[in-house]
């Protein structure tokens, strides 16, 4: 029996295997992680509102009515297109006769991960998300215990940098977030006091497929919520007490960045031509140039339709779509028929800003507010994986809606209150730690 | 105004704080996590059932409307009873009228913490359920990858030690997530064939509390999961490979520790009387003797009835009801009316052995089988915290019983995918990991 092996199990990944249901190819998919990921809603995890596994579903889980798709935990780490083998991290090697590549993409700080990627949080993995969530949460907690006000106003003060989809969600539900659910909980601080400010080195929100109006209702709704919106701001630098901005500097704790994304690092191995943001160029049917048994899907790919220097955005619909598309152009292979090439059909884009606030466009649409906000709500709701997590989640999100509450503010990791020192609260401790303690103790 | 200084956020101090409410007296709730935790249902989370939000709470929201209450995250290093001080790790220090200690429990290894204590796996928080679940589903995934049969049933055998409560609950819902939530997800590997060894020193199972006919009924439904139930067993060691009890060995790759429990180090620094366990012991009002302004309760107590050589057990009821009488006692202080003695209302002891089966006890009733799971199951809800968890849990409690699932299946924490190599899977990688791959970068 002919195989398949797909690298990922992101929207990309899961919808070519579970598009090639009934046909008698041998699957496997390997993911370095053992769950699908809803990115879409991944900043609500950040933000405290919905728990990881509401938006995460176990891969195998997926396919266990379907004996063909057998779903490796492991990390690609060569290809060898010649032999037609890729070799994961522990030595295994899997033969193919066809391959597809959807490994999505990762937080890309243009090449100052040792420095600024230090010293701020991305949101790509529902690891970022709990880090981001506890990173927050801390901050709220240790500026409670700051005595000296310039040192509270900076731990109150959040910079978002990146004025795409995923840094206008977050500022607008961090925002949300101090001013109502975290409201009545302190005693010395104020929590809707915190500054949230959002920095985008362009002249607009929203860039890259957004409408200019969307943009501008964008900016006005996040300044309902008290968002500073900086446009035109270039980033300086980021050093352990604030963000350098080509305006001034803003001091603070907590810096987020959505501000780049590169496709994962295996793309590179792949042997095509990449473009800066290493996405792997490939041809009308989604496959590799001179590699027809090689597709690269999603993220991990630049797909620029026949005719157009402008290649496709990387979000779940053009990846689904071409999950879709990549099935049936291996069950043609198959019968020996043409493949076809892919076309996009663009049902629309749309970004959320808080509760009831959002925008959105499907063709020439456009909407603002609560109307956007319900629609967002339904499609994000309807493409959730799973009756159960679809459930949880309408209901995490209307009863946060109802009672202004957040189910999901766990601090979580080893310690959490030793990591109030790094905040810089309070003296140095003048005891060391209790001598008694005992290793691998904790509340 | 008079101070009340409570240390830890568990079913005790919560419970005073909150039954004192409209009490003219400035309190401060200090604790090392910003959750209150349901340890009743910890397991659940280790065995993938619940997720952590499900069964915590944000401390802070519980006196959200109580605005003589401060919620303070921090680690308490020193008490100085005579200056009627608390100094917190970062140095800051507050005075009390009045102190409760309410620190809880910590697993123990008897001394051998930095040995048995790193090769197997303790329940008490949030952070230790989260590995626990990382690890047994890590096992089955490494089982899925191992050529070796030897190697495979050694990553398939768990082995629980301690056949209290927390052991009983742990081996049963681990054998059915085996048996009934993964059984279909794997292709190569069986998991309904994984062996689950509940290891216990004693001649019975429930020591300390229950019934031995509870006992028995607890080891017959344990035998209908296919748990091995291992009566008499003493732990000679635990090394890389397994466990070496008396009477032979057991080659696992997991070994949770439900043996022994401590109250937590804290309770040395209160120059009192401790016993074996560090549990503290106190006056029939629950006060250190002596100082009367100090109280213990809960688990780091160690209240012995009135002409009882035997200590209360240490469970949420006794901490709860110890909360209620510590409170009273503090509004009597007010008054200059004498406190009166504390006394226990035992209302009962249960223990859930996978979904339907339990035993319970009330006073002289006894149950077993369904009819006491059902009856854990509305007491356990009905003293969860907050309306949307008790919902929530209900709901997660449902929809696993009816559809045979675990929703909350993530195997989480940076690089899970390398931890494969931890369990001996495959060879060495031959390859370096890729250079290309950035810092930060996570899938």
């Amino acid at each position: 029996m002919k195989r398949l092996v797909v690298v990922g199990g992101g929207f990309g990944g899961l919808t070519v295997c579970r598009a090639l249901r009934g046909t008698p190819i041998d699957v496997t998919l390997v993911d370095r992680v053992n769950h699908h990921l809803f990115q879409p809603l991944l900043y609500q995890v950040a933000m405290a509102g919905l728990s990881p596994a509401e938006i995460a579903y176990p891969i195998r889980s997926a396919f266990r009515d379907d004996p063909r798709v057998r779903v490796l935990l492991g990390e690609v780490v060569a290809i060898d297109r010649d032999l037609r083998t890729v070799r994961l991290l522990d030595g295994e090697t899997l033969g193919y006769d066809w391959l597809v590549v959807a490994v999505g993409a990762q937080n890309d700080w243009f090449g100052k991960e040792s420095t600024w990627g230090a010293r701020s949080l991305g949101l790509k993995s529902i690891d970022d998300a709990v880090e981001i969530r506890r990173r927050v949460l801390l901050a709220f907690e240790a500026a409670e215990r700051e005595a000296d006000s310039a040192s509270r106003d900076r731990l109150l003060t959040f910079v978002v940098i990146g004025g795409g989809p995923t840094g206008v969600e977050v500022a607008g539900a961090l925002a949300e977030l101090a001013r109502t659910v975290l409201a009545r909980d302190f005693r010395v601080i104020r929590p809707e006091s915190a500054r949230v400010v959002l920095v985008e080195r362009g002249t607009r929100l929203l860039p890259g497929g957004f409408d200019p109006r969307s943009a501008e209702s964008a900016q006005r709704q996040l300044a309902e919520l008290g968002v500073e919106v900086r446009l035109g701001a270039e980033v300086r630098d980021l050093d352990d007490s604030g963000v350098a901005l080509a305006d001034g500097r803003v001091e603070c704790a907590t810096v987020l960045w959505t501000a780049g994304v590169r496709a994962r690092a295996l793309t590179a191995r792949l042997g095509g031509v990449t473009d800066r943001a290493g996405r792997v160029e490939v041809a009308q049917d989604c496959s590799l140039p001179g590699h027809p048994e090689v597709f690269v899907i999603g993220d991990a790919a630049r797909f620029a339709p026949e005719g157009s220097a402008q290649a496709l955005p990387g979000i779940a619909p053009v990846a689904i779509q071409q999950g879709r598309f990549v099935a049936e152009a291996i069950r043609r292979d198959l019968r020996a028929q043409p493949r076809g090439r892919f076309s996009y059909r663009d049902k629309g884009i749309m970004a959320t800003i808080g509760r009831s606030r959002a925008v959105a466009e499907a063709g020439r649409l456009r909407f603002g507010g609560l109307l956007a906000w319900v629609a967002w709500l339904v499609i994000h709701l309807w493409y959730l994986i799973g009756f159960r997590n679809r459930f949880v989640v309408l209901f995490s999100w209307f009863w946060n809606y109802v009672a202004y509450r957040r189910g999901a503010r766990l601090i979580t990791g080893e310690r959490a209150w030793e990591r109030l020192a790094d905040y810089g609260v309070g003296e140095e401790p003048r005891l060391p730690p209790p001598e008694d303690t005992q290793p691998g103790s904790r509340q």
